[in-house]
């Protein structure tokens, strides 16, 4: 049996790494997506924060996030207390000698699998303030947000804090992942404005269209691949009947969503603008996936399919309604995760009968208000300190220029 | 024994899962592969159709597609019954009761890796008729293809239906995924015709190339990578060492096809037209891949490297000959599908000792025959309903504006 | 217990066959990176490269390359024997018997991983010498570097060699793969010379700069999670909690060299240049990932972010300083392969007491040796029989059209 408890325990540690670099893949999602979605002169800017910002999540995290996060010194509460580093690894002995609390996987695929969650979270914020912003502010936020203000509101839930006693299903974050790096993006679009021309003195809104939807496509794709990993990793365990056939409903009801989230969009612009336009298809399909990650377990693949499809419509609407009220978010990022996200969670009930709505209200406020306040806070000192946004000169250059000193596509075009 | 027992579930359900994502990524590379392949003007309507085909297969295969193909009813039939849906999944005490009826991986994972076929076949029919067809009328055979056409001749091979039982060998799919697909493009491409100015009045034939080439060649290797899991899952158990040596020998021998076929159109370009031309290396790779699709397994890989080189031949020759019959496939995926997997099926017999020529000669017929005269029966109903093709104008200007009310390249180009 | 064996062999295949395909994977981050970093004229060119050389690496180390590497006839020596071909699989009697000796994965599995390493080696040799090689010069040198000049200095330390027998540490081949890709690729550019214009009379620098940074920055993502299949799958077991541990950590390490490989990069890029530079920053991640092959299991995750952080410093100033000795590297390949190598090399023994420096240093410099030298001789003979550069005409007008006979980009640009 000591053989089959070690075999047990490489397969849930392997399907942990695999289902990690499956979410660490989504960087190069939001990447293209966002270097699709962006006019030829913002995009290498958009490409160095996604890289950069991943390596900062990564750094930060280790350093100080995931002992925040996990640290686990105050169950149930709302101050978390300091862990030290991950610690040892599980010693064979402590796996072979059984009983329930024996650990059944790698502390370092623990890790691994955590740590692309906040780079994920801290993707989103990206998007919302492209094309305006000064790269270093914006990584010096990252460092924050990275370090401190998602690790908190993850142990609210995750790390075994208030929520988590409350009650509050989030089962792999359309909350704590996705809504709160949308609260931080609208932090952050709030104290920026609009991008210029964006916005008519008249109330137009004029349409900046991204230079690359093939690359923006592909993102999406590979978005929806990581999401196996995103979702179907967070069951966190693989290795018995009960927990295979979990993956695999998961795996399912995800794509389920996504394809419904598709094909709901689409039809939504179809009826709204008489065209079929792709750009609202690839946001469709993320919405599918943001809504039916607060709970990808409980509902049958039909359900599923429905949760993602209220998901597309809503993240076309709520496109529409940002703009109206002035709120520049050049890849739609808020409403993808942010409104999908609520959309989620208030979902959750409907299939999960451990959930409540009260509880998932609780969970979306606090989460939102600390989430939203504290970036608010940051990017303010930042504005005081070394100002976010770029003059009027280099927006109107593009940011390549300003801050990375090199072009995208040289060849291609001098910029729209 | 029973931990053994779930365990080997776990694992054997995990295989799935893994070899279905890389199926699924598959969409991402035909997407990519074809918006490479058309011109900049109808490249975000070619996006559009990927992505939605991708959702709609998996929507109508969950709802009819799948129970159409494995419901069970009537095995070694014509005529497939109509069973129900997925079904309630394994209970850990089936799992471990044992005997050899005693279900080894999830009912929910089989699901995905079906679902992700389904749509790979659909993929094949976007490209051939890119560039001129209307986008609507393209998702509604989608529907019908994959929620009906697909399914019934799935079910003839792999649902038990009557070609399974004749002996028709089909490991992964040349006939019932790649050809079949190729099948309803031709019957598409016929009652089409052909792109204004491809071909002149006077016999010639004009090269229309392709705007972006990095797209296609990155399409081209997600399809590579991705048809490990396509020839891989369909093993369809990893738990023993027989099973295991030959998922493995699986992965290696698609490797070496796909190689094969590089290297032999990339030679035959060579010599035909003094110039290695890269779009033919691409094709070579995947008509390697469709070659080494109906078996994979039995081959030493010597001998699918060669499978895989006489299809990379063949395609070249294929793709020659199409155009002096003046069927106009943009993307070349009649002859890299149809003509190549019917290669594929007739060299089974040469490595597999339960193969015989008659039986190939039976399945690819009988697949042929179906899935072409089902295919334009539909395509002709959706062309007196509701149209095809789009109005010379609108294909002048490009499709992304008509279909979708936007450009792939609103910076880089004004069209071609 | 013969259940768990199988099991364990069939997990132990599983973990081989997917690192295999991140491997592989890491051939379409090759050419993203290199068709981002080249002008548009010369794109189309080096994915038909890159492409070819992946094929060409499958065949030959079919035919010949894995039977030098690994033919065992003489181990401990510097001359290998020449082996058999792959050989019988596994039988499940050999595998449950048991004892130590008993194979524990499949044979076929680990060519399929060995494979797909030669294929990165030869990947690195094609960025180099972009834009004025000729192309079916570099694919002959393909064929003699994979089949014969890599497996033999492979066979020096992973077959068994002296190497091996001296104490060299190369993990996951900072050395045997990346430094040698890196060697060959500096013989290849001194008997080239510099591109036309890149370094004027007076001494100048003239940048030209990649035309395709969104693609550059995805090639980078790809290789970023294809090398946690080549770390990861490099400890070769993973069945046990050892193991299980071991890989998890050497994953967590991959990531976290690069992550701060990109952040040291792109400081060093901002204090030297007074800008965020995207292309240092995505050479700092490679340099990071490079620096942390040679021994990622010992490290702990920050002494990994620290040594990914030296490789990020150090690739900035190999680049400039590669730049001043006027050897012109398109990419940066001999930066971040050999320079970053050679320190990943030297850092093993900071952190791993079974390594010693005069054992690296002999590894370093007789596979460096081995490497240019026979390389070299390989171009020449080349350059004498058929010529490796093509015209000046040519040069100017884009290797795309005289040697793929079609242009990467028709409707975008004309060239710059």
């Amino acid at each position: 049996m000591e053989a089959v408890k070690e075999l047990s325990y490489a397969l849930d540690t392997f399907y942990f790494l695999m289902s990690g670099a499956l979410v660490m893949w989504m960087a190069a999602g939001f990447s293209m997506l966002e270097a699709g979605l962006v006019r030829s002169k913002n995009t290498a800017e958009i490409l160095t924060k996604n890289i950069s910002l991943f390596a900062i999540s990564c750094i930060m995290y280790l350093l100080v996030g995931y002992q925040i996060m996990y640290g686990g010194g105050t169950d149930g509460g709302i101050f978390p207390s300091f862990g030290s580093l991950i610690g040892a690894e599980n010693t064979a002995a402590q796996v072979t000698a059984g009983g329930d609390d024996a650990p059944y996987y790698s502390k370092m695929s623990d890790f691994f699998f955590q740590v692309v969650f906040v780079a994920t979270a801290m993707s989103i914020v990206s998007g919302a303030v492209a094309e305006r912003m000064k790269l270093w502010a914006f990584l010096l936020f990252a460092v924050v947000f990275t370090g401190f203000i998602y690790p908190v509101e993850g142990y609210w839930k995750w790390g075994g804090g208030f929520l988590q006693e409350a009650g509050f299903q989030d089962f792999a974050g359309s909350g704590v992942v996705h809504m709160a790096g949308a609260a931080a993006a609208l932090a952050g679009v709030l104290l920026l404005g609009a991008r210029k021309g964006k916005y008519g003195k008249d109330g137009s809104v004029h349409a900046i269209p991204g230079a690359n939807l093939p690359l923006a496509t592909l993102g999406t794709f590979i978005l929806w691949l990581g999401w196996f990993g995103f979702n179907g990793g967070s069951q966190l365990q693989l290795s018995t009947v009960d927990n295979a056939n979990a993956v695999a409903l998961i795996f399912v009801n995800t794509n389920m969503a996504a394809a419904g989230g598709v094909v709901a969009a689409l039809l939504t612009a179809q009826l709204l603008f008489g065209k079929a336009d792709l750009t609202m298809a690839l946001n469709g399909a993320l919405a599918g996936l943001v809504a039916i990650t607060a709970e990808p377990l409980t509902p049958a693949p039909l359900t599923a399919t429905l949760i993602g499809a209220v998901g597309g419509i809503i993240v076309v609407f709520s496109i529409i309604s940002l703009d109206k009220l002035k709120l520049d978010d050049p890849v739609g990022a808020i409403s993808v995760h942010g409104v999908v996200g609520i959309w989620g969670l208030l979902a959750v009930p409907l299939t999960n009968t451990d959930a409540n709505f009260s509880a998932q209200l609780l969970g979306i406020g606090t989460i939102f208000a600390w989430v939203f306040i504290a970036s608010f806070i940051v990017w303010m000192l930042l504005k005081m300190v070394m100002g976010i946004r770029v003059s009027e000169e280099e927006e109107h250059n593009g940011v390549d220029l300003s801050e990375c000193g090199l072009e995208a596509y040289p060849e291609f075009t001098k910029g729209a």
